[in-house]
């Protein structure tokens, strides 16, 4: 993915639930599972514990902008005590942030306390919020989270317990959504019927968890169940989990995002190894555009997996062209206009002795605004490579995603007004490739996907939706 | 009042509104106008603004633990647009500091944004909080405030517009309250039936302000109008003001501890400048406990005023005794109780050349739990004076109130377990004479008041108060 | 003295050194001393500590800008580890604040550490300074004080002990000084031969303590035992007080400036009492500028002692006509000019009850810009004062202090420019009295003092001073 | 190298200078060359700059404890003007952080302002200190870096310029030296004479640049021109370069760690690319330690090149077996050692796909308590490895290093009370192998190094060191 000045495409959010029946502390679980998350959203984080033999209304909760680690201090973390939990991050913004809208939600209603942590989007926002406006409710977020809390506790009224009240919830929200509710007593997780979201469950010691990707599961040693099914509400109490299925359907429409770009590398979602899935996109690239060359290299650190995987489907020697500064984060003072075109190396820096006189074939995930791209070219010819072929393991973008991942606007997306060949012509490169529409099944099997984003064919009624509102 | 290591009487909040209907910003204003109202909460604070001329969702808030000048610095302040808004200042707890009760709320509903600003209690929490949740109500709060903002919400959705649901709201709600509102084009002051709460307004230029205390309007340069009227509810947009008196009533019942402690010398509540009614309390005080004695000497600040009162009562010289060390404050790391003994004059010291020789008169509001005191009146002694007669400016506040003050509790009130003169013994005294219940009224003239904290007659039924939860 | 937006006479600075035989950390009592001493001095401030048991060079310091309750914290304070130490508080300035200048000067030298914490200005540096740079010296800072530091470490190589270095450095250096010193062993006080700046000594159980003003000893508990001589070396050990006075002479110039306005009205310094001398002025003011007037009223804090005596004087009585809002502090985001116009009551307000219909003598330590003091005039009269009558209790100040004052420059005071009665006319009063210069000696009874920036007659040479160099 | 709760080999500082003679501001050059110098030095940084044509003594700094973007805020560098500036980073120690050691020391002396900043160690500290002491020296920071600083100012005492205090300092000093200095006037580099510690000369437009890597000049956009040469002494002023030459020597000693670990991949020092040395590594241990096995993997990052470079000579595949999470920081909580058995995955994570059912070899550049490489080893084969190999591409280090660099003591080295295979039992590999000592100089064909810390051969003499004083 693409480096300053240019937009990324933004991660949605990740969550994180734990119960520990034997009464101990989880919320350094919590902040090391939401470390494991921290590439899903690093614009605010929070945690939110509950002692499951304490007083029912007693829910603690930490919230903050920035990263895990800026937000959580030794002190505070071992204030928070309870033995059940969830967690949240959630994604940067480039605008105002806004501590409100972190998460998790904590909420005092009927029954008592809450707390909701939620990946995704609904598309039924407009319609589910003016039902509850015009029966006199107040927000104090404008988060689709809000609303789906203020249906729980609206059906909680009348139903017979919380699980209930959420299948009744899901039954009228749609959308994408990985959910992890903390009930005083119980840990409730649930994903969105199609499984647009990932979420799985785990367990270490008589702990289980409930998370967005496995590899917070192997974070703290824990081991990895199963996925939580599209459409399952599972709950875990003191007595054990039980599932209820009753939302499962046929129809599946997993987000190919997870496997091209979002998920961590170690994390396995849905049965498909996100690290074997970006080597299948490299092979497939290889497979659609070969070229006689000397190298393959892949942009740090998003490229790196495909390149491995093209280099291994050409026979073409797979090469560390980078070097990556690591030190150059979120808090950086960019450099101005000015600075910048002496600058271009601040962040990656190119290995002269690995290029010179090679012919490269470069890969990444992903193009946005084509101007890191062009940069990086210019490095690589400036060091020697005698030509560079860039490869790219996704199909251009053209289409809004409103399920809870932030495309850059047509504006910034330089595929949105031109065709391959100019690009191919203002990055500098001798050839460009990108993934085929067609191919990028091969890179999770059998397995249906939503890519609305690529081809526009969205897999549910998405009139209603109210942009601009993802958590 | 007295200084650590005692505990307090602690202050409510404060509120301020403004609009400006040139369309300038307010938030300096309501800046200065919440440092005036600092006294009366120390805890949070926060600041909501929106601009009457953009759109109407658009309310800009920020909010913070801590004084007005650590929560605001120059830029927030600066960023903050808007020419209509509301502020609150919270009281200090020695409890967990709690982010989520600080005000102003700031919500949507139906009709768009709504922020509002309260100081006080209600008595009717425990039915009204039921109500909302049997419909289905969630809290993000633990505070009263939430409470009406929800039936202001509930009563929009048939009302004709905000003002009629603040009315059908006031009529539900029982209890002690000042409100600013900000609704995107409004802003609006109402203040409870029996005017427990203060609340005033004032002008400058063609700006209006509503406020707990008139103090505020003179640290802007704005002019008195006039006390908001119990039970009023008063509206002023850019067509100037109007008021609605459906629930204005005969019976009244002024907080006379405004006029002991809470407000500020320089403010005038319903007609009585605070300055003057705590002149005329030591002038009750010398009527009813005359002694012979060379000087009369006030505790800083809270018992000079009154101290004057005796002084010009008796005839008596007035004296300063003491130097406070302003630099004490809030932040100051507590001496441990070993040091303590050396260091009660860490924060008042006195002045011997004042005492050595002389029979002093020392004035306070109030005696908690008496330590302070005693190390008063030791230091004084040990600095030379010949007797020391204590005069407090208040009854012993014997019952707890409802409406919004936070009176220490039976334990940590010596006179509650202690005689006048058993108390007089403990603290070292000479002489020891309290306000008597019966002198209370001459404070504040013909001005229907409150005293239930000193009496135990409450204005009002109180069942269904649920305690600790102020704002 | 007066308040934004006006310029302040600036204080020097505050020492503060404790030695505890028993082997006790003396850090907190260095803190609440220097928290006595804050008035001294706003800027920065500093701690350094060691163990007399322990290893010689190990000295702990922390230092830090700002007031002593924002630069230490409890765990600072806790780990700040030893039975002897020295602290520092610096004045605050308006332009860039400098941490490289903060004190106490922690150093090493051929005998191992020494901290040293100084109050006062040399004047002559450049011949210091020079000498010591022809000699290769290198300098961390801009401060005289570190002058000294490498004198006494020069004079150490070739002295028997730290006393007799210090001995000879004081000879060699001329200009007004109250220094703390900790050597590894010993506590040692100095005072410039003069006696320009003030330092006395004190005692608590078996710990001594060193420190610019008395009020500090009172803080602590302890117990006042006498002035440092003026040229005294006095160096406390475990065996005891041990003192060289062979500097001392005949000669003495307190600086009058202490009594006036900047030492603590609880503070004694050279047998005058702050308190007694600031009534004295009061009374000297009354004698020289008699009128018929109703109430006498003092500008808070500074002016009321001497308020306080002109009403005793002349036998008008003494009255509180200003309330001062405590959260107007530093950090107090100031109005623009616009808004300064309505917000002249922020920080001061008058009590319209006590001035209406009233004629007023207003009483202040010194006008600078004169500002300040004709919002106040105007204050009063709106709010009903019959007519004003201002006493100023000291003369003007036209010449600049070379011994660590910071006046304000001649074109930020209006008395340099102006007449008395062309500032009477300014600032809107009906009279105007400045303190005499012969009366000022009444201040102090027999006590010789400096009071070189008002005649411009300095106690000593000050051709080799350098300007803008204060700690 | 290792992670927590591993120590490590630590890095000792970097240095950065940069003289613009067109007068624009060069302080954000400096921020961005010590990024690229971070992984030098994380403890502290700073930033000294002065207009060379302003006043001679006008040097403004700012230092601080941290990386460069947590101490340099964008207001802070934008304060910092000037065309002439220095900067440094510090390594990161585990005890307790001194803000008075941070560099580039600011310095006042007979001649002006000068600003330095050293990277490296001094052997004959104690002999200079004492001579230094016995003239009355007084010292500020415990570093060596003072000391030159002293003695450049007493040469120049008598020198005709700086160049020559320069010039009779180094004379004087023994040890490692990478100095770069601003003189108000002059940018000047000074490398010592056996070439321990580098430094190279760059350039960009008009300015030049003198940096501890020649990546900083990359990460500015600037053109590598040559590394300063053992013992030369090259001032830049407005009119050039010129260099003296006086202390270069036949014997050189080039400290063999910046190639194995210290020195950033995208360097090339003294004529040895970084990441062509760490390949030979790599195949050095191909050559030496043969084994049949399906995959080459590196430890990240820093055995990745080793392991590509045993790859390409071994001809058995490259892989990537590990994700490193890059959150997991400085500042992030450690897991208790309860938690740390279920949370050794949470830095670094095993890819499953790659290694499973594979023979692995595994490359690092050290191994300090063995305990992280047992735990990668335990990863591995849970993750199905079927045997793992250890290839280390350093000899044990078994002696101290008394040039700047922290070498872990023999107490936490498993190679200084273990044997190879006693190590190899312990961390559970297959086979174990570490770069032979006569293999080492194959990194770096002819260059002439010092390995004294391998070998114990040092390269010149160290009686006189003071340990534990490392700048």
């Amino acid at each position: 993915m693409e480096f300053l000045p240019e937009c990324e495409i933004k991660e949605e959010c990740g969550v994180f639930g734990i119960f520990n029946p034997d009464g101990g502390d989880v919320a350094p679980s919590i902040y090391y599972g939401l470390s494991s998350l921290q590439h899903r959203g690093q614009e605010s984080c929070g945690i939110a514990v509950c002692d499951t033999m304490g007083p029912k209304g007693n829910m603690n909760a930490h919230k903050g902008m920035g990263l895990v680690n800026e937000v959580f201090k030794e002190e505070t973390l071992n204030n928070l005590h309870g033995n059940l939990g969830v967690g949240h991050v959630r994604y940067s913004t480039t605008g105002a942030a806004n501590i409100n809208n972190a998460q998790p939600l904590v909420l005092n209603y009927i029954k008592g306390t809450l707390a909701l942590a939620h990946n995704g989007n609904l598309v039924n926002t407009a319609e589910l919020r003016s039902e509850l406006e015009r029966t006199g409710a107040i927000f104090h977020t404008t988060t689709d989270s809000e609303l789906i809390a203020y249906f729980i506790a609206r059906e909680r009224v009348n139903a017979h317990n919380v699980e209930e009240a959420i299948l009744h919830t899901a039954k009228k929200i749609r959308g994408a959504y990985g959910l992890v509710i903390a009930s005083p007593r119980k840990l409730i997780g649930v994903r969105d019927p199609l499984g647009l979201k990932p979420l799985c469950l785990g367990k270490r010691d008589g702990s289980y968890m409930i998370a967005s990707e496995s590899c917070a599961l192997s974070a703290i040693g824990a081991e990895f169940i199963r996925d939580i099914r599209p459409g399952e509400i599972v709950t875990i109490t003191k007595d054990g989990i039980t599932s209820n299925c009753q939302l499962c359907q046929e129809k599946r429409a997993h987000c190919i995002f997870e496997y091209i770009y979002f998920a961590r590398l170690d994390s396995t979602i849905d049965g498909i190894n996100i690290y074997d899935a970006r080597i299948r996109a490299g092979a497939a690239l290889a497979a659609a555009y070969p070229v006689d060359a000397d190298l393959v290299v892949g942009v740090p650190d998003s490229g790196i997996p495909a390149a491995k995987g093209y280099s291994e489907a050409s026979g073409i020697p797979f090469g560390i062209a980078f070097y990556k500064n690591s030190y150059v984060g979120r808090t950086f003072i960019k450099p101005t206009q000015k600075e910048r075109e002496s600058s271009v190396r601040l962040k990656l820096n190119v290995l002269e002795p690995v290029v010179r006189g090679k012919r490269i074939i470069l890969v990444d995930d992903s193009i946005v605004r084509g101007t890191t791209m062009a940069n990086l070219i210019r490095m690589l010819k400036k060091a020697g490579a005698v030509s560079v072929h860039v490869r790219v393991s996704s199909p251009p973008f053209l289409y809004p995603c409103y399920f809870g991942t932030d495309i850059p606007s047509n504006k910034q997306l330089i595929a949105s007004s031109h065709t391959a060949d100019e690009i191919r012509e203002i990055i500098g490169a001798e050839s460009l490739g990108y993934m085929k529409l067609e191919d990028l099944q091969s890179m999770v099997g059998e397995l249906p996907i939503c890519r609305a984003c690529l081809d526009g064919k969205y897999p549910m009624d998405i009139t209603g939706h109210t942009e601009d509102k993802k958590q």
